[in-house]
């Protein structure tokens, strides 16, 4: 089965203007906009961060709060007429470490689905591996699982980005 | 009011070369070179590394400490026959916050000198948000403070360079 | 004396795919592959690293297990039949910080040797600049090395790469 649909890996920092790039980009699209955010507010400082991203991003968008069942949330709104940002990919690895499921299996299902779907997805994920080793084993843990799903993803991606200061830099597409 | 000047924004990593390129790119001007630094020596390695910049940059250069008010020395050197180089934002940015000053504020202010200054200007800042999350709260902030005073530069810059190992890569320009 | 070999340096972050990139680069010069490997396992997690590394590479690569004496290795197999992946100058240097050796000079006989080889060498690296200044010194004095390090072969290199996500971007050649 060909894929009909088209996949974007948007990489970057922390406030590199990521989602904000993404976002733009899933508005040009003219389709129909779904945003998935993964994020989960376990505390007031992420509350805070959250509700802020919903107010960067404006009106029209249909949000899926999905911080575990990902696959299952594009399936259910997978079409051509259809962009989808997924924001982000690091906050789905965080929330699928402290349930301890297999982040392999889940990546590759993740993979399967790309490779088939419809619709017009926007992945935005942190890059994370360019400082210094963490002393905390679980955050070294972290990162090979995001550095491996990014290395996957931009594999199949048909474009990839990373920003840096809202600029965006094609690395591949 | 139209510019006359020119604005550079260079980030790099830590000891990525940021500076030296930026202190080449501002003598290739032939324009009067202005050294704005804004790092304040709190202990003996940070007074060490100042030194070895100042050194680094050899002769010709006037140089202007400027901690805090960023702004104030920018109006009082801004002419079209110089170019002044800034290094660095994220040290600048360090400082207000000790100061608990307004930092949107302040880059707000920032932005509109930037705006309609006459001087050849070359800002230089630390990217330090592509490491794992930091564990302290003030250190998430700051992270969150230089990421967004890069965008709104990178917005309204004339040109914006990576570095990394000492070579440029364009963003924009 | 002119140098007949050719040299690159590899930079990415943690879990980037920069020594899978790499790995490809060699195999594809079609040349004799040696590999040096300068990760010391000082525990398990080290170990089982190495041991991914290992298989990941596949057959047909000498391997040089080389902690500390990378030139003295690199004089040994230095021939224009011979590709040499060093894998990485990160590790390198933080045995050489364990030895409290004098890492400039190391790096300048490390220079001197790229400078005259007749091997084709590429050099990985971790870029590790990116995030909040640590709050460990020898992370900084670390840090400091590596990005000195890294600037001075990328100087001499006859090509330099970024790689994220598995994707290499040309910063030089």
């Amino acid at each position: 089965m060909t894929r009909s649909g088209h996949v974007s890996l948007v990489l970057g920092g922390a406030r590199s203007g990521k989602s904000s790039y993404s976002e733009r980009v899933a508005i040009a699209t003219g389709l129909e906009k779904h945003y998935v955010a993964t994020g989960r507010a376990y505390d007031a400082e992420m509350e805070a961060r959250i509700a802020a991203h919903r107010t960067d991003r404006g009106e029209g968008w249909e949000t899926h709060e999905t911080p575990l069942d990902l696959v299952g949330t594009l399936r259910s709104i997978n079409a051509p007429d259809n962009v989808i940002l997924i924001d982000c990919l690091t906050l789905w690895i965080t929330n699928l470490m402290m349930e301890d499921a297999d982040i392999d299996a889940e990546g590759a299902s993740l993979l399967a689905h790309l490779r088939e779907c419809s619709a017009r997805v926007i992945l935005v994920s942190n890059e994370v591996g360019l400082g210094i080793v963490p002393e905390n084993r679980m955050a070294r843990e972290f990162r090979d699982h995001a550095g491996r799903l990014h290395q996957r993803i931009a594999a199949e991606a048909d474009e990839v980005f990373f920003v840096a200061a809202g600029l965006p830099l094609k690395m591949k597409g």
